[in-house]
């Protein structure tokens, strides 16, 4: 009933919306125009190269990595992992456009190419990490609806403070991270359901979703380094964010483990830790990824972020949950939001730490905003060492850590603010949220296999008479 | 019984027949040969970095994406991911012979490397495609068979196609799924099975079943660019046929969900519309993925193939079924034939449209044929632009549009006949094809696990009274 | 409590050994050093976009990959899957360290860079395949002693054959797989359980498990020829190693099946098969992988290689676990142990073969101990040839097959002295071994979902009279 007028309404007025801009503002990129080459044009120096292996990794991270984990729960498998493929893709071309206005607008175009396919699979992840805290919770409609706002108040901000303040950020732990967690606590905080502070009887996992979560987790670990790394500076910047990125997510996963089984009544590992918690090093180490902190820093930044996202788990979403109203379905704030504060705080020591002897004269590529204004005669000093070298603002490593303050409170402030408008939205009558009973169950949006049917059967029977006497 | 003493003597015929000729014709190409290596030679220039990326992403949508999809059924799990495995591997090496003789042949040898690989995947897509007519309905010695022929008449298509019609076709919307889709057909249509027309009892999904499904979906999506850009020219070509696979698919899959939900009677979505039609897109977008056709034109053929796809699944399948003895188990008639006119048509209106205004001169690289002949003065003036160019046809863009038309039609042809045949040697009696009973079933071709007896009792013991007493 | 006290001091005091270590000894190496690039440095040149892509794909097959296909336990997927996970990130970041003093120490430093995690992984996956020998018998304790004494152990034995008794071996078959499948047997032994010397009730696979399994499988087949050719020279050795390794998968695959079949009692398929013997071909083209071996060689290659494996399973296991007290619970003596031998034969009689007549003079760099030594006039030839030809030991072919030979007897040798040693320790009492009853199952580690209970019940349920009904 929700979804046969609503569903193809939003999306029939979108794709209108969408061709018509589509038509009159996107064109090719010059690295994907046909016209633009010529004799001199060596065809395997083209950006797609450069930028293609990135992008196929990432989106085996958005579509098959975040769409296996959130598949977690019993009776929310096929909402979980098609709701993520519903809204990845609608919030991808989407982004084109919106971040297309913003970052790659000119002559009154937009210049498209794989780079900006990059740029919106972040958008893209920004939304599923909201998404996240209202798993089970809302309707897809809804869903279409928070990427349709989510993506312009997204892409305003990363505008602001990359083009106005602008920062360090390699792995998106200020612009992703903290964005993402902070707009969607707003949402979930206006979607607040009193019905559900007590917990839901659906909102269990069994075997085989278990499993499949950790797979989307795997998916997730093993391509993390090309994440953090995909917009890096190519060269030794884009290696050190690999590296990092492993380091970080290794330390962090054998800390989970450890931390699992020492606070577990009877000691035994818990999958929604091994699911989640294994992965806090890869956002820890986002804002600092290509500086050179060092490997043995990118281990510490792992358990430092693993250990706060497993308390957070523990203790801060039922705080959250149960006092201020916010309930964090799958605990993003744990997850995004302690590490990117954490990771936010490393990237400005490591700034502040940052000198010429350690980075030698390409410290201005890497802290571009630091490297001398136009004019400046150290700045052609500069150029004689690397020839491409561009001007920058002449800040110190205190002006560019403040500059990083300013940027974290920025987006945090942006991110809430927009996401509790987005939630007042989501939450208008013809948004058809789920009632609280039918949150967290298939039924309400698919066409159900019969044996869906039987799983609640099993459970009564495993409750009943007959079961426990064969049990015995 | 069925297996084993057909299959082990089909494989060990092959397997005495490939060595025999592996060891008389098969050699590596200048790529691979050490000799070839001399101190001019740059060991990063190698064609293995140009293929091999692309080839890896195919093999996962060959072995992963293709398996996982065709493990849709509920009792046919095994069979669905294996026999596709199965014979994935038993095209490719066939195909790597077959293909060769007509491709990479010359002095007597044929010359491999990693290209012939994604040649001979591209091959093993077409058998797949056609597998999917009659998934559940073959056993893996019929597939073979059906691998062992399909990939011959294939080859000499594609042969004549490319050599003496040549055409446009870089994602393969003519050759490849036209092709897989009629011959599937013509298979399909000599298999008939009247005893099926009202269906079977087992031609059902599970919850477990239909994720396992969309996670195959998710693999072909993801990897679909990939796909579609593995052979075009390198550069702006391959740049442009990523974009518009990528924008293609993303609007066939929002474009699915709301078909899907409105059609459906009670406002649901179902999952083999989201397993199948959201892919509509890249299918579309293949024989003009290298052209200048601007990105919103693959945004539109993305939600025009979507819409056809979709409408064949609902009505032109049954009617096909029904009126024609046409069983298209897995709608490939929707996915990749309905599609695949669709494509070349646009294919064909692109080939009009095209000018030198929009490509500059590199449009007698994408439009080879279309470059005037050797000789031609006009010829020498395009090689001070393109010091590359080779000499083409001089076709006119009506020509070219009429050898397309030529193509799409000898293709079809050629396919159908091929089919027909095919589908009477799979026919013959020694093949031992599963009676009808025993189709869409595992325990027919595999020793199965213990749980998998219980399923049916599961069934039983829903639809009986003890199950109505609990359930109430 | 097995894990609340063992597994976080374990990972405690080993976190504070590898930051001590981490910090005093690991920093980047040249392509990861910002202050190494100068204005000659071209980022694009960057070793990591050489190594990368092939790290990427090996990430996969360890963590997916082999998670998956150890997952085939009805009862014990989540200890497979998740075991492997936590094995696979300890054992690389400890692998970093201590390769790194033998492979990448100098001046007082280890220098990292994506090289070492390819090499990091590979010391993953020989603790991984040794891992098999015990899957289902070990607690998580064990198996992080297991990869803590193994890692070293296979990294002097690595250093002592690279360095001094230099070999060919660029898949791996004598250092990877000989290694690790010897060492996993020694542990084996040592860890013999009389009380399941007839099997355990829950050593059994379900339907999912087989088939999540065979995803696993998949994995590991499609991302092998990267796996293989991870480590050879670039350019035409590196595309050789992808030639042959994927002929050799295609051939072992097909013959699996029928091998399958035909030494089934009914002629079905047996999935254990299909998970394990279809890969034997990667291994056996291991040694020789990058030789100018001809096609057809890496095609009966795989044939012999996926023979030996499928006896191996058939007879050569239940001999060694009846009558030698191995109890090999992944047959990895017959995926890695059996066809390292023939891989190791086959690269000798390559070793044996190879002439200048076949390999140019760049058989110099591939087999680069045969290259003449420092001084010797015959070098300077070679290098007006091949530029950068470093001096070799003169060696012949024949006094290479020699020290081949030397190799694999030497690894093999310390491998089980070093297994035996392992197991020893890991049999210590506060180890924690599980007792006979509790293994495989996961019960014994983790907090269970609510429907693990009841798959038991479902088992009694169908033995029981009332099932008998309804079946019948």
């Amino acid at each position: 009933m929700n979804l046969k007028v609503r569903l193809p309404v939003f999306v029939l007025v979108m794709e209108v919306v969408m061709i018509a801009l589509y038509a009159v503002f996107v064109t090719y990129d010059d690295n994907a125009n046909a016209k633009m080459q010529n004799n001199e044009t060596n065809p395997m120096d083209n950006s797609v190269y450069r930028d293609y292996p990135f992008f196929a990794d990432v989106q085996v991270m958005i579509f098959i990595g975040f769409g296996c984990l959130l598949a977690f729960f019993r009776y929310y498998g096929f909402s979980g992992m098609v709701f993520n493929f519903l809204t990845a893709t609608f919030t991808i071309q989407w982004a084109i456009l919106i971040q297309g206005f913003f970052q790659f607008y000119h002559d009154g175009k937009i210049y498209l190419g794989v780079v900006n396919l990059v740029n919106a699979e972040f958008a893209c992840a920004v939304v599923l990490i909201s998404f996240g805290a209202v798993l089970g919770k809302t309707g897809p409609v809804q869903l279409l609806v928070l990427a349709l706002l989510e993506v312009p108040i997204f892409s305003v901000t990363e505008w602001v403070v990359l083009k106005y303040i602008r920062i360090n950020d390699a792995g998106g732990s200020i612009l992703i991270h903290l964005f993402a967690c902070y707009f969607g606590l707003g949402v979930t905080f206006v979607l607040y359901r009193p019905g559900l502070s007590k917990g839901h009887a659906k909102e269990i996992t069994s075997y085989h979703s278990d499993i499949l979560s950790v797979m989307g987790t795997l998916f997730l670990w093993v391509f993390w380094p090309s994440f953090n790394s995909a917009l890096t500076l190519k060269g030794d910047d884009q290696h050190r964010a690999i590296l990092h990125t492993f380091i970080g997510l290794c330390s962090s996963t054998i800390t989970a483990f450890a931390l699992s089984a020492v606070f577990n009544k009877r000691g035994k590992l818990t999958m929604a830790d091994i699911q989640n918690v294994t992965l806090a090093g890869g956002v820890t180490v986002g804002a600092s990824v290509d500086m050179m902190i060092s490997p043995v820093a990118a281990y510490c930044l792992g358990i430092m972020g693993c250990t706060a996202c497993f308390f957070g788990y523990r203790y801060l979403s039922p705080f959250l949950a149960r006092h201020m109203k916010i309930q964090d379905q799958c605990g993003i704030h744990n997850l995004h939001g302690l590490t990117g504060l954490i990771s936010s705080t490393a990237g400005i020591c490591a700034i502040l730490l940052a000198t010429e002897e350690t980075y030698g004269p390409s410290m201005y590529q890497i802290f571009a905003h630091r490297a001398p204004p136009e004019g400046d005669p150290r700045l052609l000093e500069l150029q004689m060492q690397i020839p491409g070298l561009k001007p920058g603002l002449g800040r110190s490593a205190q002006e560019q850590a403040l500059y990083q303050l300013a940027a974290i409170f920025s987006t945090i402030a942006a991110a809430t603010v927009g996401g509790l408008i987005t939630g007042f939205v989501m939450k208008l009558p013809f948004m058809a949220s789920p009632s609280d009973g039918d949150c967290f169950d298939d039924e309400l949006f698919f066409d159900m296999p019969s044996d869906f049917n039987m799983i609640p059967f099993f459970k009564l029977l495993s409750q009943s008479a007959v079961f426990q006497i064969f049990h015995a």
